[in-house]
């Protein structure tokens, strides 16, 4: 009867609630990059005003730290109801490479059920769904149906420093009965999915450094080292064609995956591998032999290149070595690979990698440690039944490929149980061109945040 | 006597001499990139007037090609001498990395006796000595001691095709007795040299597709192909750490070096490498083991890595998994080789490398001919002595390790002999930031030009 009425209130606000969610989508808080500070901080202070003016909750702050604010809110009027913390993210990856989006990345625009634009999924719209729900039950009920509090970062893509010092230094002020993340995937359409793990990331920059400035190839080609080639040999020496990764230490720190989860994992594998491929415009899945494809993408360690700088790049021929030459890396890892640990593995690996002439450099750029969760939580139970009840279809849970560092450390700082709803679908181009949120899980992500709320 | 008065006229004249060459290296007319080429055609334009105004040749022509003009000259006004027909480039080498010149790179700035700016020395420098050569000739003597016919292209830092189909196509017109180019090196500062071999070129692009799109390294880390790992294995295949070149068929193409010759070229190594190291900024040469340094940096191939494009290489963290990446290779070529099957063993043995889920491609940019020239003509003999008279010290005769793939064209066309005249220091920092022109190096190009014309 209630979620009647919860439905008939996001259906009534359905374009208001879109309009909402681009005017933040057109904010470009992109974290990483310096130029963004201010469009950071601006839409902290859109999510404040929304905090404050739309859900009406009686504290909201926005918490200066080292880095990006932090968006901070509670509303404990439900004595001797359970607390639940909502966490989010309001920062975006870069748009680039900008001339491959359809429309500009921050110009929202809807194509059919889809919103396009640059964190439309990862995590604004997510994360704006939970807030839509506080809204949503203030109204409809006039009252929050349990005791809330809000943690929204604006440094998830970019290290997240600031979350991980402010979470250890007021555990009390957070703490919890149970937290709820909106920032993971459905393992396709129409299937509702809980994810229960995450990959960890180690993320670094390889520089290689040979001449005091760029050389001309007539006259040094052959004699001079040259930092593109030994980045090649490096990144080679690291991950062969067998897609092993080389780094003495890495799979032994791996806590081994039980039988059956392996099981669960191949057989998981089948469904997602079309997906996959699907939105991924790829016929095959190249990768380590002898494990699934379920397995590679959630519960294996990889070691990935995401772009090489150095040398001469623009249209045409230009003849010159490079002085120097820097390659972005990073390694998703699975429980038991602590970060720091691996970033020291890769250090050490690749000085001794060097060749004659070139300094090798690592550069940690961030980490952040993989989770397991428990999959037994009463209030993981609770969260299923709403979800069942919203898409009509039994629950699918996952292990997530991809890495919520803060998810590890409310695990190990809050001890409560942490559920992960997943709204995004493969093909929504997460860190891609042409990012987009399927609408309907939108309202759908709203519906159910707000009575997974009500049955708590 | 005469030579005296060639002296003082360039004294006379030399601060207007430098401030034309100034306006000469303002306009950036380089040619590998499309939006200058309204600046090229400025640069051909200015040579015209100057030909004309200047020295006044009879015929002066600005030359449309199908790619950037041409400028042809000539002055036929001494009968029963000889004719020589002098060669240079007006084009010049991007600019890139912007950042790292001491003054923009199109704002020539004369810093001690160093002219600054980009193709100071390569090669609007020597090549316009020459013009100024014929000018004080003409001004001096009131005539030109020889028939002078003059052709300076546009494209040689970009491939040099419509050269190539103009000299194929008039080789009557350009019919010479000898042919003087001045855009290479000296083997050090106040050693007159003469380079008899050049390396030829094959630059191409090795192209890399995965999927239809980049992809979120969290969602498709171990299981999507990744373009940039495939590069760096290619990269690697194709030239592993001992350096040699992994073409197969690419050394069975070498003519052999005479035993005489790699002697005499490990006797020059010794003077050239502690050069070669300053300049550089190089503790070491490394590169292929058994070859001294000066057989290494001109008479062995090479295959260097120019530039790799592909994924993010901005300022902090993107886990992006590009869709393409490109890198942009060179091998520099010895007798025997031609490019053109050069560049079919590569894309050959590229699409061997291929690895799954990735289509690679090879893309011909441009190929140009090495030469070795006869160290016999009466025409070199003469040239060897004006620049033994102006430097007062014994010419180094060195094969080069660049390219000036028209050199071979007009030894295989016009069959006259080639002189190259090396007024280019080995720290002018050639194709790269903040080259230069030693200036003491501009007056005596102008001389030993213009006595070199007296005596032939």
């Amino acid at each position: 009867m209630s979620n009647t009425r919860i439905a008939s209130y996001v259906e009534e606000n359905a374009a208001r609630f879109i309009d909402e969610l681009k005017a933040l989508v057109r904010i470009p808080s992109v974290s990483t990059l310096h130029e963004h500070k201010g469009d950071v901080r601006q839409a902290a202070e859109f999510l404040v005003a929304q905090l404050r003016e739309q859900v009406g909750m009686n504290i909201v702050e926005l918490v200066e730290t080292a880095g990006q604010p932090l968006v901070y809110a509670e509303h404990l009027g439900a004595p001797g109801k359970p607390t639940i913390l909502i966490y989010g993210h309001y920062d975006v990856q870069p748009a680039d490479p900008v001339e491959l989006w359809r429309t500009p990345p921050f110009e929202p625009t809807v194509e059919g059920e889809d919103l396009r634009g640059r964190g439309a999924v990862d995590d604004k719209g997510p994360m704006f769904a939970t807030i839509k729900a506080l809204e949503t039950l203030m109204r409809v009920e006039g009252a929050l149906p349990v005791n809330v509090k809000v943690l929204i970062e604006g440094e998830e893509e970019s290290g997240g420093e600031s979350i991980e010092a402010y979470v250890k230094a007021h555990p009390e002020r957070l703490q919890a009965d149970c937290v709820l993340v909106l920032d993971t995937g459905m393992v396709e359409r129409g299937v509702p999915t809980i994810s229960y793990g995450l990959r960890g990331i180690a993320y670094a920059e390889i520089v290689a450094r040979g001449a005091s400035q760029d050389l001309h190839s007539g006259v040094y080609g052959g004699i001079a080292p040259n930092p593109l080639q030994t980045l090649a040999w490096v990144l080679t020496d690291l991950k062969g064609r067998d897609s092993r990764v080389n780094l003495p230490g890495l799979y032994e720190m791996m806590q081994p995956l039980a039988p059956k989860e392996q099981a669960a994992l191949a057989r998981q594998s089948k469904l997602q591998e079309r997906e996959l491929m699907t939105s991924g415009g790829l016929s095959v899945l190249p990768g380590e032999e002898g494990f699934s494809v379920a397995e590679r993408a959630a519960a294996r360690p990889t070691f990935e290149v995401h772009g090489i700088r150095g040398g001469f790049t623009g249209e045409g021929a230009k003849t010159v070595i490079p002085a120097e030459a820097t390659a972005k890396v990073s390694l998703r890892l699975v429980p038991g690979q602590k970060p720091e640990t691996v970033l020291e593995l890769l250090a050490r690996r690749v000085r001794e990698l060097a060749s004659p002439g070139i300094a090798l450099e690592v550069r940690p750029l961030h980490g952040g440690d993989g989770a397991l969760l428990p999959l037994d939580s009463p209030v993981l139970k609770i969260a299923a039944a709403a979800l069942e009840e919203e898409f009509g279809r039994e629950v699918a849970f996952m292990r997530e490929g991809g890495s919520i560092p803060v998810v590890a450390l409310f695990d190990s700082v809050l001890h409560a149980p942490i559920v992960m709803l997943g709204f995004s679908l493969p093909d929504d181009n997460v860190h891609a061109p042409n990012e987009k949120f399927y609408l309907p899980n939108y309202y759908a992500a709203i519906r159910t945040v707000a009575t997974f709320l009500k049955r708590l």
